[in-house]
């Protein structure tokens, strides 16, 4: 399994972009902490959107340079801006609304995002794998939401971890600010697999480039439809998912699909 | 523990169906796909709204005939209606809405609906799997949504499976269209138990049996209030819960149920 | 780890109340059952009103005397009412909007709830540890549902049981009531750690403290803030997530807990 080739690489920021045969790789590039200050959103953000629009990528790739995946908020960003008016109440709510769009904007995004994790998740970085559609992780990767040790709840990565969570193992996360291991988090729901430090390039490769082979309108409408019916009743639900599943059928990609399928080939995808 | 012996039997068809001693078993007997075409869904949905209102039957348990326990639509039916007005649109739309119904039959059936799952069951196949309240599974049995293999997202599948299954483990299934075994789909929560094929029966048959020796009034009222609350928040849930209890209280079959109970006696149920 | 030395202790009654070093703890006192009648669920219902406004109380442990947590309503109770009008009616609705009250009481509690389970949990014994933030149970500690066996589905205690537990499992528990053992309650997420038994007073206490060691202002605003969020939509819940962690970082206790955390040193809560 041949893992990325970069073929095309943005000059070096906070975020680290590589993209070749579909799949692009977004890597946090401020370690030891890698955290997650209004310019790392900001260029974080500006990835996702270009990627949005990019016809050559299909899948997205979350990863982090060190050994700490991601720590969170920037405390002394946020301390720093005490002094202003009301303090600091502007600043700080420009950073969580940074936080919560980009979270949403992964959530929403037209194609899946697969988390990398071989180190620290913590607070904002926790909710930046929960937010992700998969999320892979090396047997070093750690998560925990330590926002109660500093008087500051993780009320923000909670909505993303309560979400993927049960809610006694979230309560108890966020309650005692406690890591937890790579196995439980894969217990807990928050992590797909769990594989030797090693292996986490070329399995989430893997990942990706299967995904990457199915028609890529296919998984926007279907990724888009299923956090959509999430929220709704189940009557709602089938509704709404009837009407998608009808569209999907008269799209191009589903008649060739089919096809294909009936006729034992291989099918080619046309996005249409 | 007696399995079914069958006291009534309907004519060869695509369900065949058997019942005795409160229990009745719904067979897809389409081999080897067991596929969901019109008339199948149709055939099923008219079994269902037939022991709807038969008094004799208690449990409803769903099986298949042959090594795939149901493999989903049959697409060469679909795609037989490609060449109609608007590519087939309106056959689309029957089929999808058809599906969709009999899936919410079995939610707000209101006899306790058990799936015996013993092979494939992939896209609508794990729907109805998804659907029912119970799902007992052999070894044998695996569990897949690969619409994405084909261009066709499974959307409304996933309407049951997401919420059998948290989300993360739900999307992987879905973007990658991959199988699971039995053990994987019991760690997900879209199976009860996992049993050896040659017991699978015989254990269906028990948790039949069980739950055939309750009240049927009491089953209904709380399947249905079950369903019900699962869809409101915490104060509306309590609200509407408490009125159901009550009302259950009044009944005559709480009545006996707690006066056996306090007396050391097996209760009489009357269904009042 | 010392464990909870009462330093005031209320009268004997059904349920015994100890506090010291910010910690409560609460015992049901009426063994061997445990039940809920009126006079217990209001006893329970004043102690957690009391320990609202006690500011010397950060954390509450909700534990029992003898081998039954808690069997739920007292049937006994229940049944000498049914000689009143209309067969009881009044007297069920004032148990069961007693017994929603309390439950609903420990959510929306500004304090923690740990439940120290020891034994059997039934019906809205099972409710009280479903209901509670975190659960920690010996090996000895049993759960069921089991009002499907007396003619009274267990309506209530599954508006609790079906926010910590996935559909099927909340399912099988409800339709057979049937009891499963600790370990599964893990498996199923409605206790967070199993212990053996005689060290569940040492690990609940160990959890407490560590609960108790926090800003006890950071914790009420994320407890409620959890609860609030997990009945919203992703938009929604990330629109006032955002808001509690812009007022939380205002707050005296985050400016403190970040400076400390900044300068390597034990913050100093105030409350505030």
């Amino acid at each position: 399994m041949a893992e990325i080739v970069a073929i095309k690489t943005e000059p070096a920021g906070p975020v680290f972009a590589e993209q070749a045969n579909g799949i692009a790789r977004l890597t946090l590039a401020s370690p030891p902490a890698n955290a997650l200050s209004l310019s790392v959103m900001a260029a974080l953000q500006a990835e996702l959107d270009r990627l949005r629009d990019d016809r050559s990528v299909r899948v997205i790739i979350l990863a982090a340079s060190g050994k700490v995946f991601c720590a969170g908020h920037d405390l002394k960003e946020l301390t720093a801006h005490r002094g202003e008016a009301d303090r600091g109440r502007a600043f700080f709510e420009k950073t969580f609304a940074a936080c919560s769009a980009l979270m949403q904007t992964i959530v929403h995004h037209p194609k899946p995002v697969i988390a990398a994790v071989d180190g620290l998740a913590t607070a904002a970085g926790l909710q930046l794998v929960a937010s992700c559609d998969l999320a892979i992780a090396s047997h070093e990767a750690t998560f925990c939401t330590p926002g109660v040790n500093i008087g500051l709840f993780c009320s923000t990565p909670m909505v993303a971890l309560s979400r993927n969570v049960s809610r006694k193992q979230a309560m108890e996360m966020l309650l005692t600010g406690e890591t937890i291991d790579a196995t439980t988090a894969k217990d807990f729901g928050l992590v797909n697999r769990i594989v030797p430090r090693e292996y986490l390039n070329q399995v989430v490769t893997k990942y990706a480039q299967t995904i990457a082979s199915k028609s890529p309108l296919t998984i926007q409408t279907g990724k888009e439809a299923f956090y959509r019916q999430a929220e709704m009743g189940l009557s709602d639900a089938y509704a709404y998912a009837g009407r998608v599943m009808v569209d999907n059928m008269l799209a191009r990609d589903a008649e060739e699909g089919i096809s294909a399928f009936i006729g034992k080939r291989q099918p080619e995808w046309k996005g249409e």
